[in-house]
C-alpha cells in the first residue's frame, strides 16, 4: 500500500529527500507495510497546496521561515495530516500552538530536522530521556560559526577572514547575520529547552550572543590556559526557574563539547539520573537533514509520540552563574595588578589563573575567574574598565568548566 | 489509569529502577495518561512469576544470563505484555527467537538497557536512521576496559594495577573475565550489527580479543605518534559481507572515540547520507541503566516501534583492512630496518611511520603501518618473528585513522 509524502520546498533539504526515498523505500515497506512516494511537490514556481494536500497521507515542510509555511502546517494538521518540519523559526516561534493543533487533531508533528541536524536530539528528548529529570542541556548547534571559530583557532585567521572561508566553502550563506549573531542558535535552544523542561520557551526569551567580536589573540592566550572557543547555547533548570542563552564561551579539553569541530554539531544532556549523555554528528547539509527528516516520516508511519502540554510553567531567568576569561590592556606601572585584584574581589570575584606579560610601556592582563554570578562579574567589569591604567576596553568571555568524567 | 509493571530482578539496576519510578509517574501519567506502578518483584528468594506476570502489563527483565529469563521473557510475550530488558547475553545469543515471539504476538520488546547504558544507540538505530544505509558501527561499549586503559594511559600502571584499582572503585567485577577478554563487548556488539545491518548475528559469530596482553610501554611509545588506546567494537559492510570484532586499537586525536575516556561508553555510527553521529555517557550504573530501561518503557506505555524481521542476509566475514601499530625488539646491527621494511613489502605493509630507539646492544623499533588486509600483516609478521635479530615476540595493535571532521 503506497504511503503519499506532499513536498513543500524543493531546496537542499527537499531534493536531498526526493533523492534519498526511492533507495530506501524497500527497506521502509519492510519496515511499516507501507510503501512512501512523492504524491506532490511545492515550489515557488509550481504545484497547488490544496491540491498536494488532498494528495497526501503525511506534508513535509521544507519552505522555512513562517509565512507560508504557518498556515500550511495548521491547515495539513487540521486536515488530520501528519507533519514532518525542519523549521526552526517555526517552532520557536509558534511551536506551542502548532503542537497543541497536533493534539487536538490526533495527528504528528515531527522535527527531528530543525536542530543539530542528523543528531537525534529531539527524539533523545522526547522518548530516550522521557523519564529523566533533566538538568542541562549544552549545545553547538550552529555549524557555521563551529567551522569559523575551528578556522581562527587553527589558522590564526581574524573572523572576517573565517567568515569569508566558510562562504567560499558553503560553510555560510551570503547572509550569515543570524548564524554569526546568535539568532539561528538561539532558536535551536528554544526549541530543546521547551523539550527539555516543560517549559514553553519563544525566542524572544532567548538572549544570545554572536562571534563577530572575537579577536584572534583571544583565542591564543586562552591556549596557554589549554581553552579552545566555541558558541554554546545553554538550556538550565535553577532553583528559581530557567535560563537559555546562546554565548561564546571557552571549554578546557576535556569537556565533553571540546573536541567537536569543524562544521559539526553536538548536544550534551546532563541530569542527577543520566549523568550525561553527549550527541554529534554533522549539523546540517542536504542528505543530512534529509535523513533526519525520514526517520520523522518513517516514524509518523508506524505509530505516534506527541508533544505533550507543557506541564510546567518556570519563569525564564537571566542571571546565572559563570566563569569568565578576562584580558585587559593595561599601563605597564607598578600596583596595576593590585588594583585590578580588588576591584575583582569587591563583587566577590575570585582568580583562578592569571597570566601578565610586558610589552614596551604597556601590558596584557589575561585571567580566568572562578563561577561568580554574572551580574557581580559585570559590575567589576564595568568598575574596572573606569580605571585610569586600562589602555583598551576590557574583554570577557565566559569559560565552560569540565564537569564530568 | 493505572499501568502495572512487573519486576523480574532486584539487583543494581531493579532497585534503581524502583527507586526511580515514583519520582517520575506524574510527568509520565502526563506523558501517557497512565500511572506507572510496579505490581510485583522477583527475587532469588521471594515472589513467584506467574503471579507477577497475572498482575502486570509488563514486563522487566533485569535477571540476566540465559535462564531463567529466556523462559520468562518467551512465557511474558506469548501472554500478551510488553516486555523490557537489559540482558545482553539473551539477546545476543537468542535474540532472534525473541523478536519473531514479539512480532507473532504484538507486542513490544525494547531493550536500550543492553547497550552502553543510557546512551541511546537502539532507539537510533531503530527509529532516527530507519532510513539511512548504515557503512559502519564503531563503539566504546565496555566501560570497565576503557577505565583501565584510561588509568594505564594516565598513570603508567600495569594492566594488573590497574584493574585492580577499577575493582576497588566498583568499576570492574570480582570475576570480570567477560570484560577484559572482550566477551561483553562483543555481545553488544552483535546486537548492535543485528539492528544496524538486518541481519541475524549470534555472539559466536563475533570474534573477539581483551586488554590482558596491553603494556604499558605500548602506551607510552604510542603517544609519541599522538595515539591512544581503546577497546574497540566494530560493525561494517564490506561488498562481500558484514563484519563484527571487538579488538583493542589506538586511535589518533581527531577520531571522534579519542575523547572518551574513564568507564564511558560511545558509539559512532557511519552512513554516506548522514556522514556519522556519535554518542556517549555513561556506559553502566544502577541509576543511568534504570534511566534507559524507564526510558523503554515509557515507550511501551505509547505505541510500538518493533525489530522487523531480518531482511538481509549477509554472511559474516573475518578478513578486514586494518592500519597496525608494530613493536619491535631486535638487534642492535646495521639492516634490521632493512630486513623488516622487505618482509612488510613482501606482503604489500606500506610504512606510514617508524621511530627507532637504540638501548646498549638491542634497539626498539616502533611503526605504524598503513592499512592493509590483516591476512596480510599477520603473515608479514609471522615472516617478521623467524628473524635471527629479533629478541622478543612481535608486538601489534589496531590503529583507527581519523575518517572524518
Amino acid at each position: 500500500m503506497p504511503f503519499r509524502i506532499g513536498l513543500l520546498g524543493h531546496g537542499t533539504v527537499g531534493s536531498a529527500l526526493a533523492a534519498l526515498l526511492p533507495g530506501r523505500a524497500d527497506r521502509i515497506e519492510a519496515l511499516t507495510g507501507l510503501r512512501p512516494e512523492i504524491s506532490g511537490v511545492l515550489t515557488r514556481s509550481s504545484g497547488d497546496f490544496e491540491d498536494i494536500l488532498a494528495r497526501s497521507d503525511l506534508i513535509v515542510e521544507l519552505i522555512g521561515g513562517i509565512e507560508p509555511a504557518y498556515s500550511y502546517v495548521l491547515r495539513a494538521m487540521r486536515s488530520g495530516r501528519h507533519v514532518v518540519t525542519a523549521n526552526k523559526q517555526l517552532l520557536s516561534q509558534h511551536g506551542e500552538e502548532l503542537w497543541e493543533a497536533a493534539r487536538e487533531h490526533g495527528v504528528q508533528l515531527r522535527f527531528e530536522g530543525a536542530v543539530a541536524g542528523v543528531v537525534p536530539i529531539i527524539r533523545v528528548l522526547q522518548e530516550s530521556l522521557a523519564g529523566a529529570s533533566i538538568d542541562r542541556v549544552h549545545g553547538i548547534v550552529n555549524g557555521t560559526t563551529n567551522f569559523i571559530l575551528t578556522e581562527m583557532a587553527r589558522t590564526g585567521m581574524t573572523f572576517a577572514e573565517a567568515l569569508a572561508e566558510a562562504q567560499r566553502l558553503g560553510y555560510a550563506e551570503a547572509d550569515p547575520s543570524e548564524d554569526v549573531d546568535g539568532r539561528d542558535a538561539a532558536a535551536k535552544m528554544a526549541i530543546l529547552a521547551r523539550l527539555a523542561f516543560d517549559t514553553p520557551v519563544h525566542l524572544d526569551q532567548v538572549r544570545y550572543e554572536g562571534i563577530e567580536q572575537i579577536h584572534p589573540d583571544d583565542l591564543e592566550y586562552a591556549r596557554e590556559f589549554g581553552l579552545g572557543l566555541k558558541l554554546i547555547g545553554t538550556a538550565e533548570r535553577h532553583p528559581d526557574g530557567l535560563s537559555v542563552r546562546v554565548y561564546p564561551a571557552f571549554l578546557y579539553p576535556g569537556h565533553p563539547l571540546a573536541s567537536v569541530g569543524g562544521p559539526f554539531n553536538a548536544v550534551t544532556v546532563e541530569s542527577e539520573t543520566i549523568t550525561e549523555i553527549t550527541m554529534s554528528g554533522p549539523g546540517a547539509g542536504g542528505p543530512q537533514t534529509a535523513s533526519a527528516v525520514l526517520g520523522d516520516v518513517i516514524s509518523a508511519m508506524i505509530p505516534p509520540a506527541s508533544t505533550p502540554a507543557a506541564t510546567q510553567l518556570l519563569p525564564i531567568i537571566h542571571d546565572v552563574v559563570s566563569a569568565f576569561y578576562l584580558h585587559l590592556e593595561v599601563a605597564d606601572e607598578s600596583g596595576v595588578l593590585a588594583q585590578v585584584a580588588q576591584l575583582l574581589a569587591l563583587q566577590d570575584v575570585s582568580v583562578k589563573s592569571v597570566v601578565q606579560m610586558g610589552l614596551r610601556n604597556q601590558a596584557r592582563l589575561v585571567m580566568v575567574v572562578h563561577p561568580v554570578l554574572e551580574s557581580r562579574f559585570f559590575a567589576a567589569m564595568e568598575l574596572i574598565s573606569r580605571l585610569d591604567v586600562l589602555r583598551a576596553p576590557p574583554r570577557a568571555i565566559r569559560v565552560l568548566e569540565q564537569e564530568f568524567g
